[in-house]
């Protein structure tokens, strides 16, 4: 199976965040797995907000990306698609809200879990917590809607 | 008057969106005005969504630190000190909501115009619009404090 980033189409993937065509983005991959969506990220060593510990925006932008496909993800399954295999929709970011639970130690790889927990046709509720290791570093909650009329290309 | 973040003291000025010396970073810039802060970003290119708009992890990037700067010249005031004038404090983000209120178009140069809307000694609650021209295309509430001294360099 691919990440849902990867199925989306051309059009869609130019995002800072998650698109596969944006040369100078952060490349967010979200793989679905047990219902839910999981991405993995490194953060460069200058991402840092003090030294040693993770940029606030940044955990915000990877939860932004990783939401929007987690709730892809669900509306396909509601669907009947299969997420990682079938294109993926593009959803986009009505409110983004991440509560930084304790500092976030560059150096370790973040691990984002993520689940639908509201599903409606057009809007999705998306909840997860960012892992350094053992620790949880951050929680978001997320609402995606579908991509607009005015957002899509001419 | 300078920039808040050029007052950072220089341990503390290393920060992915704001630090004046991360070289690769955001260099986002904040200044006091009338009880309250402004900061103007122009994103760049591949800063994008969509094609045509800015990425919502950018935003949430500059309503990070353009909060923190605004929580920290509230603080100073309070103190009795001069924002942009005297070394600014740092704050740290304990919680960010951002709110889209509609698409925010590329091209443009963003305003961000935020305030304290509470202050404690250790935590302050700023909300922020942010602007496109005369658009008004994303609203935040930050929650800002002291950074602990587990962040402290040692």
């Amino acid at each position: 199976m691919q990440p849902l980033q990867d199925l989306y189409p051309d059009d869609f993937s130019h995002c800072y965040g998650c698109g596969r065509l944006n040369t100078d983005g952060l490349h967010v991959k979200s793989e679905w797995h047990n219902g839910g969506a999981i991405a993995r990220f490194r953060p460069a060593p200058y991402h840092i907000a003090l030294p040693g510990f993770v940029y606030g925006g940044l955990i915000a932008s990877l939860a932004d990306c990783h939401a929007m496909a987690t709730a892809a993800g669900a509306s396909m399954v509601a669907a009947g698609l299969v997420p990682g295999r079938d294109p993926t929709p593009r959803f986009v970011t009505a409110s983004l809200q991440v509560d930084f639970l304790r500092p976030t130690p560059v150096g370790t790889e973040l691990i984002l879990r993520a689940k639908a927990v509201e599903r409606g046709e057009k809007k999705v509720v998306v909840e997860m917590s960012v892992w350094a290791g053992e620790a949880e570093c951050a929680k978001a909650r997320v609402i995606a809607v579908r991509a607009p009329a005015a957002m899509l290309p001419q």
